[in-house]
């Protein structure tokens, strides 16, 4: 397979996400990152493209720029990597997909869902490839669990206990860094901060790993740590279509949580406990109380999902491998697009209508919380 | 000490609680059972009383005539067992009660909360003193938690994430045998059941570990495994006086799960985590995120929680153990009422008072999901 | 079953282990304590029993009397408790099987493989029963994994991974208190430390668990802790008859563990992995490394073991427990004898026998460790 | 800093290890696959160059012709990686020395002790860096356990307990692939297998977790799975200079263990516990008993250590990232020595003495078994 190229918005000298993209692509080898508009000065842009050797004629003082120009090159990027804060996650997108270019966004999509929805409508008119980086769900064993589940291992789901905390924003003004910083700025965050942030991944990896769909949520979204302005521990009750019942919490001040994303799956056949933190493998529960415990390279793993696993079981794999499998569906669904055997059962990545569901997700929630914590409709 | 005498309602052939406080109770030797209506005939109930040590002619075959001739006896017994069906805690509770009998009685307490007022009343009025065994708060671990916080070691909680999941009730017909059978029977166990089995000890262990007071909940009550027609899947968001939050969870199909009671409680210094299923050690988090991993036993455990403790640390002590520290506190009480010692603070077990407190949870929790999951004060 | 009644030889007010089997006799409630040489003086002795309600007739100034003076009264005890420090096992325990009384002792047996070989000529020409009380071997589990192997599930074993390591003798003279002052003194404790106090129980473990027999040993045994005279760090590589191998390793410096008692059996279809300290539960790999977790108290768990548990799963049993089952098994033996159904293969607790085996592997040990590790037959 | 160019030797169609290698190097982008000998054919070797994108011309069909070409060019790669099977390390390490080109070559470094020292003086008198790529010490946290012991801060070293089974070639024929197969050939790994593949991780985890020198060993080699004639099972009793102790265990056939490298060390202020699968925490114990969790990221780790990471707490780094961080520290090296600011203590990656240090190591324990399991000098 040619190595593809790619440019990035956003990833400058203190952005954590860039870089994290950056690696993850760099693992597999298969793009080679050719454009940039890295900051918001041309020269803050060239000396990080330097670093990056990316060629000086190809960053970009703006992104408007950079979409008009590399979709005029012949060489131009093959995809363009989004890594901006949040509030600018729409308009950039949306000038490269003007622009004829695949876009590979990180989450949260964008903050309304009217944008989100225009994003796919664009994405979709255009023929274009567009990938949310929902990182977690690039794991093996969360692939796993959604092939098992899909094939119907689990019989009818009955609930779903899924959360989310963290503890790196227990104080205001101590810890959290820049990164810290914007989350909690309405202005740079888009007037959510935890729910949008963790939320999202939760929402999503739920959809993912279930194939649920929610029907309605039921709210609870406060601000707790002196100081903040935006919500930093969420509380949701889930309903699905079906009947199956889900809570998902969020929270920024859980100290002695790292980034602890937890799924719980209940079903009629048996339960499933996934944990990023410790993703090199899923505890699976039969029928009978059978515990069993299955490791990423282990025989048992389904098929598909086992074919991502780069390591043998015991040779750990974690978040860049992750984020690196989104890019690797990513990247062979552009090289298939390029030469005209692409179809869309090659997609397995996270897409703009699973971004898209994200934000109506947390639209939905700020409705009930700010209602009273009544039921709303997705 | 003197040994004490005790008597027990309840507690037949294929009772498992009746069992297990009467072995809780040997484990320390603080009480001799010498008086029992322990089934509903007197035939088997004296079956029940020669397999036991226990004088025939202190067999009854009801309650009633248990208390009065108990109550008249010079060696009448010192306090009465009651581990009946939850049906029948209130009558036999008020029987000993009013025939001037000390009481432990298992939880929940009662149906009504005009019940369990009244029993509180009972109680004080006649001076008597009265247990309800909320087994969990009996760990060395609990106690220690309980006496960490209110040190103010934890500073202002911020939130608490409890729940108690069982698997043992995920198929009707299929498993719980006759413990299954009368939780899921209206007519035994008085309109609730899964919140009033494992809701009530998780509404106790919030209270005794945190102190936090229940202001108000939003309960959503599911019936959700098929032949069923009380709750089986509870999710519970309560908000306490002064601001904090917490989310209580219970479930009898989450398979996989055995007894699995477990409560985080993130506070504004910290965060601590503990299992029942894993009661010989606390996790407890610092505010600079350093992770301690405490065990009973061990030096930092809190002196009175650690007092408790009858082996050396790894030497694991349980349920029983944990009921038996119960009884430890209320024996020494019932013991000091005797000689005249006894003083309020004295009293290191859950009250009757604290029985009620669960009893108003289960209706605030009962007339929010009727009225469509909204807000009820406690 | 009708209650029988012993007596006590050792456990006075600072003795741990003789107030443990105290309360584990309890929990059944088999067995009465109705005599006792609890200290040696006749005025301590005196206060320890009122404390236990023993009759001061039948506390006894010496053991020697004791076994006399209960063996010619008509209500005599039905076996004796033997909880003195290691070095006067042997007489003690002579001196009751002299007086035709069953004897439960505390492990390790004794000092001197002749005296232990006497004690068990003894108590087979007498026709009396002994149990040496290897606690550890009481758990559920632990019965568990003894007949899952036993029933030939783990096929041919290859290699056995045993450790028991303890931190609280770590520091001469700051931890330790009575208990470890003894441990470490050759006059009460017989010229072996840790060897003898775990390494027994590590040995012991391992044959119950697999039934493998030692063969020969080559054994290390380190006096580390600055002061100490007497091993506190010991490895032993040991062969089996039929070719397995296995390594055992105790410590009493080993900070951070409490009690850990662990035993890994590697076999040609699969693996089990146990740990006292999680006693509750059992992992067993099977042949294609499906990794299974069994709890007590869930189906799976072997049908003989399985009776043992008192309490459903995840409503923790302990240490108490386990030595509770050993006393199960040996009241059922003594009950039998008393009314003739005794037969052999009703012997569920440790054996005499196995108490030799425990004093031949220190001896052999002591051997090897003394000749510059090299090869000793057992 | 400028990306720098190097090429393999192996790592072909089938090369797990190769490929591995190219990943770890790609994350930081420190250098560029700019020649190869892949394989034993030049038409093999340009059809894996091919895919990598190494330039035809610069795929060779020997190694000895590659040493020589890239020596010979201006643009000559900065170093080669030796990824053959072990028993060719020696003559491609030892011609690419020769060529004056800087080495990264696969443990264990070769088979004789006189080979190892060879390429030691070699790369000594050349002035050239050479790398054993001992992937485990590559994890921040085994470097923060590498600085905290250095530090002092556990105090004298009492005993370390280090193993590393696996259970992978638990059956002759039916697990292990072309891995297995020519681990087990002694032709390709010439006379040891387990010990040389894992045990020489144990001496060089052990080796730079705790600065400690082996003096002496006493080995125990196993061959156990039927049908095998190499060692698969071992155990090593170790003596260190200064009086402290070890144990090192590893296996092959050990069900239900991936990759399970752990090292527990115990010292007089406290105890650590490492685990390679666990990669992203570690345990300390401090001398009060205290268990500390700490996790990488989180305030706590040895600053040096901490530099390595790459993403915040939480998100995991694994094996690649490991892997990674040695070649981060190599690549810095070569750097330096290319623009002359080179210096000794810049040096964080296994050196060839550490690689010769195993293959004593490897070569003391066949001695030690074969002549019956006696002690043996290093």
């Amino acid at each position: 397979m040619k190595k593809l190229t790619y440019g990035m918005v956003g990833g400058g000298p203190e952005s954590f996400i860039g870089d994290a993209h950056r690696k993850a692509i760099n693992i597999d080898a298969m793009a080679t990152l050719t454009a940039g508009c890295f900051s918001r000065t041309l020269e803050k842009c060239r000396i990080t493209g330097e670093q990056l050797g990316v060629d000086p004629q190809r960053c970009y003082a703006s992104y408007e720029e950079m979409a008009k120009a590399e979709a005029a090159r012949p060489d131009g990027i093959d995809f363009v990597v989004v890594v901006t804060p949040n509030v600018s996650h729409y308009p950039v997108c949306k000038a490269f997909l003007e622009a004829g270019i695949h876009v590979s966004c990180d989450k949260p999509l964008c903050l309304e869902v009217e944008q989100a929805e225009e994003l796919a409508r664009l994405a979709k008119e255009k023929g274009l490839l567009f990938m949310v980086t929902y990182t977690y769900m690039g794991h093996v064993t969360a692939k796993h669990i959604r092939d098992y589940i899909a094939a119907g291992k689990l019989g009818k789901i009955r609930t779903v206990m899924a959360e989310y905390p963290q503890g790196w924003l227990a104080y205001e003004g101590e810890w959290g860094g820049k990164q810290g910083a914007w989350r909690c700025d309405p202005k740079q965050s888009g007037g959510v901060n935890c729910l949008g942030d963790l939320g999202t991944h939760v929402e999503n990896a739920v959809a993912t790993l279930t194939g649920l769909k929610i029907k309605r949520v039921l709210a609870k979204m406060d601000v707790v740590v002196p100081g903040r302005v935006l919500d930093d521990n969420d509380v949701v009750m889930v309903e699905y279509e079906g009947g199956a019942t889900g809570v998902y919490w969020t929270s920024q001040f859980a100290i002695g949580h790292d980034n602890d994303l937890r799924v719980r799956i209940y079903g009629e056949n048996g339960s499933i406990l996934w944990s990023q933190e410790n993703c090199e493998k899923v505890t699976m529960i039969q029928r009978d109380g059978t515990i069993i415990e299955r490791h990423r390279g282990n025989g048992g793993i389904e098929p598909g999902a086992a074919a991502y696993g780069r390591l043998p079981s015991g040779h750990t794999e974690g978040w860049l491998e992750s984020m690196g499998n989104l890019y690797r569906s990513f990247s062979r669904c552009i090289t298939a697009k390029k030469d005209g055997s692409f179809t869309e059962d090659m997609i397995d990545y996270p897409t703009v209508e699973a971004g898209a569901e994200g934000v109506k997700f947390v639209h939905a929630c700020l409705r009930s919380n700010k209602e009273g914590n009544i039921w709303v409709d997705m």
